[in-house]
């Protein structure tokens, strides 16, 4: 299923994967969150070929997920950082969601690698369904509905 | 990067998408929680070849996303109706994620095609960090700790 395909498609779900579904991307989102920014730190911590990052990080610029900024270190030549954009920053549920569920459902020995807090209290969060009010709405009680967008 | 690597890895993003990250497994695991259950349903729903979706079906139901069971109609050979576990329907938050972030970054023109609600109050719901008592904690005051379980 190309990219492009899934870019037209009415489900929200596939538009997001047209650009989040490659893989390697979201692990690269994830790095990203924990507030990394150098192509070469994404390239070390996740292992991976450096045309396949730089591939994913362009298209993520492309879209609008992160922007890309040239800096210099006195006697390097130019380098590249990639920031999060406010949609980027949105993304931090999903990746949040994905790794709630690997440390609950498919355990690491050592324990979870990293965990998430309130920067105001230091509890921890996880991530859930909340009503308008922020209030979490348990998960046996939110309803799927199609509207009339629905494809026939 | 293959299955197997990255259900050895200590990132829990990673394990979990060495289930969930092959293509059109987070689009089967959409139609699943908007409550279908059959093979032929999943098929037409998504247009996918029977053979692909078979094979992914299978990696969910030996993960323990879903089960398996054979159900029969009279006149009707015997078919198959593929159902969430528990953990299956904990991936609601990230299938949600992504369709949440679809819809506001990448919109359709006729509007979303799906809304989740609350089945108590009716009022529309969406995914976000919470603490330990239900209560949402905003994007900005979320953040990430590596533990001593963080690979060095």
């Amino acid at each position: 299923m190309p990219i492009a395909v899934l870019q037209k498609s009415s489900c929200s779900v596939a538009r997001s994967l047209s650009i989040l579904g490659e893989r390697w991307t979201l692990l690269i989102l994830r790095v990203a969150l924990e507030g990394e920014t150098r192509f070469e730190v994404f390239r070390e911590s996740l292992g991976m070929a450096p045309d396949v990052l730089s591939d994913r990080l362009n298209t993520l610029v492309e879209y609008g997920v992160m922007t890309k900024e040239a800096y210099q270190e006195p006697g390097s030549r130019t380098r590249y950082e990639y920031h999060l954009t406010e949609a980027g920053r949105e993304l931090h549920v999903v990746i949040g969601g994905l790794q709630q569920w690997g440390d609950d459902h498919m355990p690491w020995d050592d324990g979870p690698t990293v965990v998430r807090q309130s920067r105001k209290t230091g509890r921890p969060v996880r991530v859930a369904f909340v009503d308008e009010r922020g209030r979490e709405i348990p998960l046996d009680q939110v309803e799927t509905l199609h509207t009339a967008a629905y494809p026939a």
